[in-house]
Parts: structure tokens; sequence; C-alpha cells
């Protein structure tokens, strides 16, 4: 982990990290991890990180009820390849321990995706749900770079705005046996159906769309446990740790 | 899917099926779910499994509080290769999704071991619970194995127990670049600590004991998402549907 060598266990999120020598103030749920949960002392170390590759080494200087710092040291880890997930509604609140999931395995970007047999609900007001499952699973886990939640848009808006390059899957149970991940680090983009699944004719735009189809296991998966292994695999393929390149 | 052609989409789990031609009555809550859940009528076909590979196609017979069928038809689905998880506690009731997900990835075995730094709490109560879970999952996913759930047991216990031969992993956060999968199913064993983490004399005995260890991402994982990375690894390991061997 970033500058684990001479910092205590504690890692949190600010959107914006200063250079070295400037304060850094903390609201209060981060001052309450930071004080209570790690019980962090005046003078000691901890990281910070803004989500965006950023870790700073902080030292604690005020123990009030906004905890204070003083950035020390700003290390610049390396992004990750694009790991993207075009990502139909699983049911009911699957999709927080989905975030969480992803998160921890390091997908960059998900966007939900509205499909013919499965919209989003009320997703506007759970989008601000998911990204506080996506900031604590960050600390959780000491990732540098935080999980991008997209609006929802339709799967076919999805697909126009894949970056173009880098290799696309499409997780479905009758494909042919799937591919070994390769050890190699490349950008990469799946889609997952919702629930019910895709439709044969978003399954065919899918394809037309270069997706090509995969099998993650010899059985009909979830939605989020279909998510959950498209991102082992790319976890895989990315498995050195950003931090020692 | 088993005799998918010719059954509508119900499949349901029983401990006991007999030969073709024999009588098969189901309980309140498989009947619930036959008649309420997936509307089987009379006459027509859906599937059961044993979980220990026999699936049979049923024709529906009595549709009463207690649904009837009779046994047209039995399949056996080749036994996969043993995917058997040493799994320390994860936090709070995180077990019950695991298991779910274990289910749908093919895992075979699920073996909780008390670690140092992390004991399974009331175990025997839970087991029963995180049985019914799998047997759900079952359900949902449409497979012919049912995960096996072990007594609580110590981490040597467990190692002592684990069958000769085959591949054996330790999720393990610094190792080095994990191995791709192979595309080859055989039998594999891994260990994943508890959301501590194991101790060092635990984790020195692992690799006494031929565990090698291994990366499942270039982050710290929770207890139950290094399980489910590993276990994703194994399902792309036998992504070939048993059905169709």
């Amino acid at each position: 982990m970033p500058l684990a060598a001479d910092a205590v266990p504690a890692f949190v999120y600010a959107p914006e990290i200063a250079e070295p020598g400037a304060a850094i103030r903390f609201g209060r749920e981060d001052s309450h991890y930071l004080l209570r949960v790690c019980r962090v002392r005046a003078g000691q170390r901890f990281s910070v990180t803004d989500g965006r590759g950023r870790v700073a080494r902080v030292v604690l200087v005020g123990t009030g009820t906004d905890a204070a710092g003083e950035v020390e040291a700003v290390e610049v880890v390396a992004t990750p390849p694009a790991a993207r997930l075009l990502c139909g509604a699983p049911e009911g609140e699957r999709a927080d321990w989905l975030v969480e999931k992803l998160v921890e395995l390091g997908v960059t970007d998900f966007v939900p995706v509205d499909c013919e047999r499965g919209p989003w609900e009320r997703f506007p007001r759970r989008s601000e749900r998911l990204r506080r499952v996506a900031v604590a699973a960050l600390r959780q886990c000491r990732r540098a770079h935080l999980l991008e939640i997209h609006p929802v848009q339709s799967l076919a808006e999805a697909i126009a705005a894949v970056p173009p390059g880098g290799e696309r899957w499409l997780a479905s149970e009758g494909a042919d046996l799937a591919r070994a991940p390769a050890g190699q680090a490349g950008p990469c983009t799946g889609v997952v159906g919702p629930s019910a699944g895709l439709s044969e004719s978003e399954t065919a735009s899918c394809i037309a769309s270069g997706f090509e189809p995969i099998s993650l296991a010899g059985a009909r998966l979830r939605t989020e446990t279909a998510a959950l292994a498209m991102a082992a695999w790319w976890a895989a393929r990315t498995a050195a740790p950003p931090r020692t390149r």
C-alpha cells in the first residue's frame, strides 16, 4: 500500500489534495473515522487519496471535532487501464454490494444501463448512495482511484460512449468457453444484462458493436454475480499492484 | 440447461429422486414456488435435481396444497472437479451472499475455518441458514450439484482433510502476479483468511502444506471478495457447461 511503511493504517478520501506543506481539514465523518475508529493521534501519519491517483502522506495536527492535518508528501499512482462495466439493473438492493466489490476489484467505470427487460429505478437518488458505498470501499481497500458512477443511460447510448480500442466482452450464458485472462493489462469494456437478461435485439446490437460473447461459468449467473466474475478476471489481468510499478 | 427444450423454466431441489415412473411429492415451500411463482400447470414439465448430479424431468400431476409430480426421465450430470474453499469468517452477515455466489460459480465445498484473528460465531445455527441460501441459489442457477457446507473446524484440521492432489492456492495480498486460469478443469483448494487476515504462523503453515500464495487483485480484498474472485477463476477453468459434456 502506498507509503505503508511509515504510515498507520488509516486511509481516507478527500476530493482535493494540495501540495506538500498545505493544510487539510476533514469533515465530521472522516474525522470520526480517523480519531475514533483508527485512533490516529496528533503527530501520527496516515494516507489520503483524491481517488484520481494522488496519495498523500498526512500528519495529524488537530484533533478537535474536525480533524486537521498537514500534507507531507504526495505520491502519484499510475492510472490503471480502463475497466468499464455497462450493467443492467440487478434485483432489489444488490447494486450496493456490487459497487463495493467492483471498487475492491479495481473497476474504473460503472455505467448503469436501462434495458428492455429491466430499467434502473429511482437512479438519481440511488446514485448518491452508490457513490457513498464506493468511497467507503475505497477507504477500506486503499485504492488510489475511485470508481466513477455514471448517470443511468440507454444501452445504445452507453455503447456509443465506449472509447475506441480495447476489448469488448458480453456476459453470455450460452457462449463458448471463456477466455483465460491474458495477464496483460489493457482497457476492457463488459456488458452484463439485467436480472431478466438482454433481449435478442439488444444482444445482437452488442455483437454488432464488437462485443464478444463469453461464458463466465457453466451456469446461469445473476446480474451481480456475472458483473463480479468479469471484474475478478479484469483484476487478475492487472493484479500487479499499481503501487509497485 | 438440462432438458430445457421441453421443460418450463421451473427448477427445484429434492434430496432424493426416484427412477422414471415414480411419484414425487413436494413440501410447502417448493409447492408454492412451483405453483405460484413459476405457475406450473398440471401436465407441464419442470426439472428437479438432487444436488448430487441427477436432474429429473418431472410432469406435474397434482396441484393441491402440496404439489405432486411423476418422474419422466433422469439425466446424470458429470461431477465437476472439486473446488474447495477454506474460508475464514467475513464480517457480519456477509457469509450469506458469499454462499449464494459460491453456488452460482460452482464451488463444491465450503469449509468454514476458525482462525487466530477471527472465529466463526454461532456457526451451528448459521449453518442451517447457509444451507437454505445454498438451496435457493441452486434453484436459481439451475446447477445439478449442491455446495456442501462443512462443519466449522480449525485451519489445521481443514488443511489435514484436503484430499491429496490438485492445486492449492492461498489468497495473499502481497504475492506475485496471479496466475491466469489454465482453461483446464482440475481439483483446486483455496484458503482465504478472515476479515483481520491470517496470522504469520497460519500463513507459514499453509505454505508448508503446499498452498501457493497468489494475488487476486492489486489491492487489499475483503474476505468475501477474495473468496469470490477465487471462485470466479475456478469457474473460468470449468466454464464449459457440465451439461454439454
